[in-house]
This record gives structure tokens, C-alpha cells and sequence, in this order.
């Protein structure tokens, strides 16, 4: 096939879509090691799991052995509401690098939630609402997730709480807006909604709120409501299945034109959109079948893999969800002020964390300056406003170009974006000022975070 | 072929995008009537109109017999990065609805302008560049068509200056940013840069500026430096005809599927959107081959067609630029506050116009409470939150959907969506909280408008 053939955008049938997510872990030797009862450090069990999460969901977080799970005819209907998404060949931006790369990347970010983000949410959505429940509680911070929810639960008539952390709430207006017009409640956090939010603006009257204590808020008002569920964005296993629906569509797309990535790469906070990006190509990679360079990126104010500990770790601030082992900077790190959104976050996916510590993947971390640079160049040349952290996937790719243009190899460069940055334009607006600074913790500001690790020395790991 | 076979979104092959823009006034009868100097009341010449817009264009603007115009092929590279644009299926809303009706509309908003803008845009900048010129001025109000502009100049490396009316640059900074990211050089209107801003300025020191003052600083700029045109959103031929893109792509993937719509519907503001989607299809009504309803769908608050008067008019309420013929409130008429931002125009295009006098199309008003309980509706069944314009056309889409359920008929709807409405949250968060009110101006309230259209008396129309 002539490279001529390839169009800008190559979107799959509808026919040709997914039916199955797949199951990464299935192909893993080292599994993910279970989330553990923070009170006792054993394995939690299905029963234990189930009073969080909704049954069906508890079986996906569980399943180790299942390569492949079927996507039920509901949730695919509700895909072809938005996807399949476009896997746009980068055409102008190879023109502007003067590169020899052939730069590929799975754009997420058509749809209202405005990233990858409802590819787990209506999932999540659907499965409580087939268990008979009323409606689903979640925390979001920049709001991307709390959006997906909230269109999710919309399409399926549900109810959605969203506890919005009081200073996004305030800041982040009109993502808070667009939840409400689809029909959401949206609470600022800490609220005198729930106990420990009563708790908290008693101890501290003027807070804005922080993730942990959303988190703790929505844990609650799920766990006093035998209708309600609680339900994450990222870093579970559940979520990673579902947004394995990226990474199938892409080689799907990839395989009908004969394109075979050489690197791929994808930002990193929980791990949700790279661990879908990548999971059909390490599925391969596992196997034996095909070698790919898979690359992580992650911002240096927060730099969970390259920095991090492999450690059992709180996965919230207030400490009431299970333990998970993976890359941690501990759950009393608190980020710098960066504009990375949804990456600011101190832990990363089990499944993803096993991987990196079995060698499988690279991880690089990108100074946010240079990331809204490479932000502003993509913008201009490929059409697309991408979300701050999509961008930190952009940056890498350009670098990864750039070295083909020394090298003279024609590598194929994979990418994902997955999402635009229209509520995200403060930020921008810094960057455009000049008045963006860059941000690296000292090895002493990352042990304040180290020390709060759990003592695990009563488990043999 | 079967109805099962539609999918949910028809792409358009990308060798299948139309290669001609299609000029509707070669076919009409009755041709729209020409701009006139505002001084002298006598048709603008080609080298009159050359100091306002480039050559090219210019030709286009005059060009009443060419039916085919080819697009430039850089043009073409351009639109490949955003388009084709999807044509959906809306099953969702139907099976909502439980509408006979079948309803399709084009969406526009998958671009970061978050509109059809785009299409003109990057060609009046092209012609601009191909001219040797500099750069472009322009205003803006809601920002859209600044904002697609700064996209088409980033694209081609030109200049952009952006003259926004000061309430929007402080009331919707983000808009500002996005400029602001593509490299434009956006000055809150009225500004001390123009020698009217600077009158302005000293007659009314607190005020936070109109579209028409900002036109006219921004025909200033541009008049001032031969390096520079003005360029215009909306209501020009030349507009028009980039804008048939839309509907060409539109025809093309229903002919791909045997689909022939039976009523077209289009919000109407200056006209831009109406006239590029109806395009193709209006074509075959005036060449006798086809039948269609056409619909312009307007607000309430600001009712051109249905309760406007068809005579010259000034375009701007500086008066400075050329008198057009068309429906009109009058250059003086001030519509309410309300949310349909593109739609608050007293004016309409003069094609536009003209087909309307000659009774191919119809017209309705619509209040704009209904207009954000139709976009809301249409939000969760369909997952695009639209921008408060389109919305008009949802409403009135809606309304013939529902006709048909009570008649059984299963009539064909088609209907542009043109945009989101990410910056447009305000409204939605007053419709959201109940707070949005309808206003309907009376007649007096109209003649006021009517009272300032300049006296044609001299010429025999």
C-alpha cells in the first residue's frame, strides 16, 4: 500500500468497531497484585468490593484470566453516539518538523466531555444501572470526568452526584454548567452535605476543598445509600478495560492501511487513556508477536514513574479506599500548582505500574513550559486546541520526530490525544503572558511524600 | 437500500470532498441587488470594492453567472484538516422523540473554532496571502469568527488583528486565549489604536463598545496599511459561497445513501450557516429539478426575516460600509441581551433575502427559553452540547419531528448544526437556574429601527 493512500483522517466503520474490550492482564506474566483492606492488608474480596462497586464491575476489577470481555450492545450504541474516534495521520505537523516520522494520533477529545474519558463512564453507568440501582456518586477536580458521568448517566436516566472540589467549582464555572445542563448535582466539596464534609469546614472554615476530601464525600454518600455506587475515572483495572476501546480501534484502523507504530506514547496521570492506548500493541508485545517502544509521559512536578516508589499505597488522600501497589509519590504528596490537570496525581495504574517495573515501557518526564509550547505549535499547525495534559503526549512525539530528523530513520509515531482544552484556557493564557513557571520537587519535598507510605511490613510481598 | 444500512455518522470519503464551491446566484432569476456607495447611491465598482476586500474576492462578490467556482487546492489542504465534516443519523433523538420523522444534521462544531466560520475564513485569508498582503483586520463579538480567523492566519502565517467588542474580551476571556494561542493580535473595542476608538473613548470614557464601533476600527486598521484588508464573517455573496461547502458535503453523503430530505433547516443570523448549507439544494429548486422547505430560523428577539423590511440598508451601524438590499431592522435597531449571540444581526444576506422575498424559503422566530429547552434536550440524547445559534434549528427541527409523529408521515429532516456551545455556558447556567427571560420588541420598539434606514429616494429600485 502506497503511503499516498492514507487519508488525514482514517475513521473505521461502524461495523468494524470494537465488540470486545480487551483485557490486558490476561497476557500479563506478573499480574497486578490485589488491592488490599487498608484495616486488615489482606486481599479485598468480592463481597468487600461489591458494597463500592457495582457486581459486574467487581468481577472486571477481579479478572485476571479473560483476554477479551464483550461490550454490551447498550454501551456500543452509546459509542457510536461519538465514536469511532478519527486516527488522524499528522500530515501538517510532519510538514512544519521537516521530519521523516510518519506521526499517527488517536484524537479522543469530539465529543462534549471533551476526552476519553466517557469511554469508562458509561460503561461504569450502565453496569449500575442493570444491577437495579438509582444513580452513581464521583468527586472530579478539573472536571472532565465529572462531565462524562454526568452525560452518561443523562443518556442512561440516571442520577449523578458529583462532589467538585470548592475551588475548581468556583474557578471552573462553566464546566460545572455543562454537568448541570446534563442534569447532574453538583456539589462543591467540602459541603455540609455528607459528615466528613461538616467535619472539615468546621476544623477549617475557609478551605477550598482538595480531591482526597471529595473523594471521602462521595465514598460516603455512596456508602449510606444501598441505591447509590461509587464510581473512579481512572487507575482501576475496570477502567483500563474499558478504554482498551481506544487502543482496539486504532490498530483496527492501523491494520486495514498496513501502518505499524515503532513508538507509542501516551500521557500518564492515573494511567486510564495510555493504558487503553497501548493495551492491543503490549497485548502483542507480551506474547512475543511484535516489539513496540511504548512511552509514558509525565509531568516533572509530578513524576509518579520516573521518581516514584513501587510500594502499596493509599489510593486517596483521606484514606479510606483499598491499598493498591503501583508507582507511588505517596498519598500526602501535594503537586505543584501546574496546569496538568488530570495528571496530578500521586499514584498510577496497578496493571500499568507492573508493567513499567517488568521493563515493558519508558517513562519520561516534560517541564510544563516546553509542553505548551509543543501545545501552541500542534494548535496552529493540526487545528486541534489539545488539553494540557494530551499535550504532554505531543511533546514527546515531537522530540521522538525531531531525533528521525537527525537520524534520517522514517519512524512511525503513534500518539494519543486525548483531549481539547477549551476549559483550560487560564492556563493558556499564563503560557501566552510568559508567566507560566516550570516546577521540579527536590528528592527532599518527594520524602515528605515517601514517609507517609503504609507500614506493609505485616505482608509478604 | 435499507434503513439499517445508515450508520449513525456518514463520512464522506476525503477524495470525495467537494472540489467547487457552489454560487447559488447564478441560478437564481431575480439576482441579489448590488452593494451601492453609501455616498453617492451608485453600485460599487470592482476597484471601489478593492479597497476593502481583496481582488479575488472582490470577483467573487460581483460573480452572479459563474455556478462552479473551483476551490484552490491549498484551500483543500486546509479543509482536510477538519473536514469532512460528519453528517448524523440523530437515531437517539428519535427514538426520544418516538418520531416517524427520520433526522439528520451536519455538524460543524468539530473544528477549535467550534464552527462552520472556518470555511470562509481560511479562504478570504488565502486570497489575502495570495495577494501579497500582510495580513487581515476584523471584529468580533462572541468570538467565533475571531477566532476562526486566527486559526486560518496561524495556518497561512499572516497577520490577524482582532477588534473585540469590549464587553465580550472581558466577559469571555477564553475566547480571547484561543485567539490569543493562533497568534492573534486581539484589542478590546473601543481602543486608543484608531483615531474613531480614540473619539469613542473621549465622548463616552466607561463605555464597553459595540460590533459597529469595533467595524469600524477595524476598517480603519486595515484602510490605513495597504498590507491589509477587511475581512467579514458572514452576510456577503462571497461568504455564501464558501460556505456551500457545507452543503455540498451534505448532498454528497446523502446521494452516497439514497437520502433525499424533505424539509432543510438552518438558524439564521447574517446568514452564513443558511445559505452554505441550503446551497446545493436550492440550486435544483431554482433549476425546477427538486422540491424542498426550506427553513431560516431566527430569534424573537431579533426578527429580520419575519418581521424585518426588505430595502437598503447600511451594513454596520457606523454607516461607513457599502449599502446592501436585504431584510432589515435597520443599522440602528438594538436587540436585547439575549443568548443567540451570531443571531443578533439587524440584517440578513442579500441572496438570502432575495430567495426569501421570491418565497423559496420560509422563515420562523423562535423565543430563546425554548430554543435552550430544545439544546438541552438535544444534549443528552445526542452527546454535542450545541451552541445557543444551532439551537434554533434543534427547535424548529423538533417541532416538524413532532408534527410528523401526530400525522404519521415520515418525512426526511435535515438540519446544520454549526457549532458548540463550550463558551456559551453562561446562558446555559441562567437557563439552568430559570433565570432566562424571553423578550419580544414591539412594533414601536421596530419602527424606531425602521425609522434610521437611509433615504433610497434618488435611486429607482
Amino acid at each position: 500500500m502506497t503511503e499516498k493512500k492514507i487519508p488525514y483522517k482514517i475513521y473505521i466503520e461502524e461495523h468494524e468497531m470494537p465488540k470486545e474490550w480487551y483485557n490486558v492482564r490476561a497476557d500479563m506474566k506478573n499480574k497486578p497484585a490485589p488491592l488490599l483492606n487498608p484495616a486488615t492488608h489482606k486481599p479485598m474480596t468480592a463481597e468487600e468490593l461489591g458494597e463500592v462497586f457495582c457486581d459486574e464491575l467487581v468481577k472486571q476489577e477481579m479478572d485476571n484470566d479473560n483476554r477479551y470481555i464483550p461490550i454490551p450492545k447498550k454501551i456500543r450504541d452509546f459509542y457510536l453516539m461519538y465514536r469511532p474516534a478519527p486516527l488522524v495521520r499528522a500530515y501538517c505537523l510532519e510538514e512544519k518538523l521537516q521530519t521523516p516520522a510518519k506521526i499517527y494520533y488517536k484524537f479522543e477529545g469530539n465529543n462534549t466531555s471533551g476526552s476519553h474519558k466517557l469511554n469508562s463512564a458509561i460503561a461504569q453507568a450502565f453496569y449500575a444501572k442493570e444491577q437495579g440501582l438509582k444513580g452513581v456518586t464521583t468527586e472530579t477536580g478539573a472536571g472532565q470526568w465529572g462531565t462524562a458521568l454526568a452525560m452518561a448517566c443523562a443518556y442512561l436516566e440516571m442520577d449523578c452526584k458529583v462532589y467538585m472540589v470548592k475551588c475548581s467549582y468556583e474557578q471552573k464555572p462553566f464546566r460545572r454548567e455543562v454537568m448541570r445542563t446534563y442534569g447532574a448535582d453538583v456539589t462543591p466539596s467540602p459541603s455540609m452535605t455528607t459528615e466528613v464534609g461538616k467535619q472539615i469546614l468546621a476544623e477549617h472554615p475557609g478551605t477550598t476543598g482538595s480531591l482526597g476530601c471529595a473523594i471521602s464525600e462521595a465514598v460516603e454518600v455512596s456508602s449510606k445509600d444501598p441505591g447509590y455506587r461509587y464510581v473512579l475515572g481512572s487507575v482501576l483495572n475496570q477502567v483500563m478495560l474499558h478504554q482498551s476501546v481506544i487502543g482496539m480501534e486504532t490498530k483496527i484502523a492501523m491494520d486495514k492501511y498496513g501502518i505499524k507504530p515503532d513508538i507509542i506514547i501516551g500521557c500518564a496521570g492515573g494511567g486510564s487513556n495510555l493504558g487503553g492506548l497501548i493495551a492491543p500493541f503490549m497485548g502483542e508485545m507480551l506474547r512475543g508477536e511484535e516489539e513496540y517502544k511504548f512511552i509514558a509521559v509525565e509531568p516533572a512536578s509530578c513524576p509518579t514513574l520516573t521518581r516514584g516508589k513501587f510500594a502499596y499505597d493509599y489510593c486517596d488522600t483521606g484514606k479510606v479506599c483499598p491499598l493498591a501497589k503501583m508507582y507511588t509519590l505517596g498519598s500526602g504528596f501535594i503537586p505543584s500548582a501546574s496546569h496538568s490537570g488530570g495528571l496530578r496525581y500521586h499514584g498510577m495504574s496497578p496493571a500499568l505500574s507492573q508493567l513499567y517495573h517488568d521493563g515493558y515501557m519508558e517513562a519520561r518526564a516534560v517541564e510544563q513550559t516546553e509542553v505548551f509550547k509543543a501545545a501552541t505549535e500542534f494548535a496552529k499547525v493540526e487545528g486541534i486546541l489539545p488539553a494540557p495534559e494530551s499535550s504532554h503526549a505531543i511533546k514527546v512525539a515531537i522530540d521522538e520526530a525531531m531525533k528521525c530528523k537527525e537520524t534520517g530513520e522514517e519512524k512511525t509515531i503513534l500518539f494519543g490525544l486525548t483531549g481539547t482544552g477549551y476549559f483550560d484556557m487560564v492556563a493558556y493564557g499564563k503560557f501566552n503572558d510568559g508567566e507560566m513557571q516550570d516546577y521540579i520537587p527536590t528528592d527532599d519535598e518527594l520524602q515528605i511524600g515517601f514517609n507517609g507510605l503504609p507500614d506493609m511490613s505485616d505482608i509478604d510481598e
